[in-house]
């Protein structure tokens, strides 16, 4: 059998495009390596190449100028060429734990690790990944754990007058268990979609690990489309492979906010839930922050647990009917006694002055809400934290 | 309210790691663009680049001699650098309606296209992907049809003595409509995993498609890991993100096939289904058409509908007991007459002449079954013919 197997197996190889020699046996390139002191090389094969860098989160960031004002750009650091055009660099210091991204560039070109299959689209860019493991950064990781099932399911909304895609996180066991659930509905930001929180914010992981260890109360995780005029994440709709940028309209008019009833009238009906507010949770990041925001205080009724985590609260008004009457509405929101209102942010965000001006409104009506500051800014490092703090606090009675 | 959803969006892009142009309205690089004509035009932006060539299998292969023998790998063309250092190549025919796979080389280096966020890992590579829609691709399309759910799932494999990962489609529908649907198994190829047929394979596109159009019955398609000693693809497991090269052990020595009715005894308990041999049929491509041989002979009772695509037939034999008495076990298995026993192949696949011999075995024995021969080799493209050439044979009756 030996002899077909090894055939078989090379033919593969030769049809997808490029030798993997790595899998013949000729020792292969380990890129990125995480050393037993957690520095990391990372390594690339170039011959040709005059200058190899790489760009990552793990390096300290290089300040760039617009037209708009000085912002933070991943760090680069130069490679070392060494023997047969490989190159090479290793961190000075250890990182410490964390899932970072990366790119090479090779003579000013962006190049993806091909040695690292692991990448991850952030709404139109694509970076390889890798996970420095300890602490938080474990619950990032698929541990040996038991694990929830992750669906991508298409529901209709009627509001919005389309077939509409979402992702669903039930807990491990839900299949055989005949529970009902509370539901956590988490949603994305600006240019992301119902997969940047399963993708880059580790959600499925981080539910598994913290309900494996006790520490969060089984629940299902429902993550929307947060651009009502998109079905679903691109690729993934009628209009074909295109890029995701054609998809940004209509973002932030109040439609998907007035829309979200279908989808929990949806879960309900489809899921055994606990269907009331006691059960429901809503939470999202920067633009989903603001929705979340937006909706809580709409449907007073349906969320005993609101998160914005880097909201992006604005204070200008709008003519959507959601956005009228804020402090009303906040009103009535609070006087229904939400189990938990909780904010987040870093302190080097560029919203947090909005952030500032929303919890002083808040203290000077008394109303009660947590507050957690982190370091650094609007960076999915802080967003996968945020969801660590949060999730622990839902649905304890 | 402008102001700071312009300022969120841009801070996004530079966390990102690489601004995006595109997203500022700063006109576009569009790679690949699919003409009026179908011609395919390919755009890379490489000012200090000396040579830029693209590779895909729209290219007519170039065969390369190997210690093995001769091999077709994927054409390669030159692009021509224009203005501004962006260099271009338009295919000089019109494609043909397919799905297809390429990467840029730039100075002998492999890269991705950095307009095209569309990828696809096959083993341990991955290539950007395109499709020129029209005839059978449009089935690999996602159409404005009714979707069904995709789900990965965990289920417990007492044989195997692990909890191990498998990806379920449930036609659209499935979650209200309380009936039982039938059950179709259909397994992956060497180096492959859960995801490969929902990857390169397109099979919810294809089911969506084929059920829509009224061709194929509503079926839940069941999408296994035939790698026995792994509990998930690459990365989704506790060993961490790994290359994909170290999980191939172990993947043809009866151990998969042994343990196959745990995975449908989870099934049949999860999910509502028509839990006999009537409602369940089993396929798979190069190892999975060879695990699907073994395993429907083995369990003569379970699937009545089996399909090879271009299955690596071994004819040496092995010491697992699943493949002794091959003659034997297909003389009781085709005694219970399948209701349908498929076998196809592309007429320059290397497994070809196993394919011959196979066949005529069951001639030999009068052993009925379908025959269905393509042009080209060991591809994907064949692959996915041949589900939508199978799939509307299912459970008719």
């Amino acid at each position: 059998m030996k002899k077909s197997v090894v055939l078989l197996f090379f033919a593969l190889l030769t049809v997808s495009g490029i030798a993997q020699q790595a899998l013949w046996g000729i020792p292969t390139i380990i890129s990125p390596e995480i050393n037993a002191d957690n520095t990391v090389t990372f390594r690339f094969k170039a011959p040709k190449a005059v200058k190899v860098q790489v760009s990552g989160d793990f390096l300290a960031p290089q300040t760039i100028d617009t037209p708009m004002g000085k912002f933070d750009a991943p760090g680069v650091a130069d490679l070392t060429e060494g023997k047969d055009g490989l190159w090479e660099y290793t961190t000075p210091e250890p990182l410490k734990p964390e899932l970072y991204s990366y790119s090479f560039i090779v003579d000013d070109l962006k190049v993806m690790d091909p040695c690292n299959v692991y990448s991850i689209r952030d709404v139109g860019t694509v970076t390889n990944i890798f996970i420095v493991g300890g602490g938080r950064a474990d619950l990032y990781k698929v541990n040996d754990v038991p694990h929830g099932t992750v669906s991508r399911v298409w529901y209709d909304s009627p509001a919005l007058g389309m077939k509409r895609r979402l992702s669903v996180y039930t807990p491990a066991g839900y299949e055989t268990s005949g529970k009902k659930y509370p539901v956590f509905y988490l949603l994305h930001g600006m240019g992301g979609d119902e997969e940047a929180w399963l993708a880059l914010g580790r959600a499925s992981q981080i539910l598994d690990n913290l309900i494996a260890q006790g520490k969060a109360e089984p629940m299902i995780v429902v993550m929307t489309n947060g651009n009502a005029s998109q079905e679903a994440a691109p690729g993934e709709t009628h209009f074909g492979l295109v890029p995701p940028t054609t998809a940004l309209p209509k973002t932030m008019e109040g439609s998907f906010e007035m829309a979200f009833p279908d989808v929990v009238k949806f879960i309900d009906k489809t899921y055994r839930t606990r269907a009331n507010k006691a059960g429901r949770a809503i939470a999202g990041l920067s633009m989903g922050g603001f929705h979340s925001l937006h909706i809580s205080k709409q449907f007073p009724d349906m969320f005993d647990h609101v998160g914005l985590f880097s909201a992006a609260i604005s204070r200008e008004d709008s003519k959507a009917e959601i956005y009228s009457d804020i402090e009303g509405k906040l009103a009535r929101q609070f006087a229904k006694k939400p189990a938990l209102y909780y904010i987040a942010i870093g302190n080097t965000d560029f919203l947090m002055n909005d952030n500032v001006k929303f919890r002083e409104l808040l203290d000077k009506k008394g109303y009660k809400y947590e507050y957690f500051e982190t370091g650094e800014g609007h960076i999915w490092k802080n967003w996968r934290i945020y969801l660590t703090e949060f999730v622990p606090k839902l649905f304890k009675k």
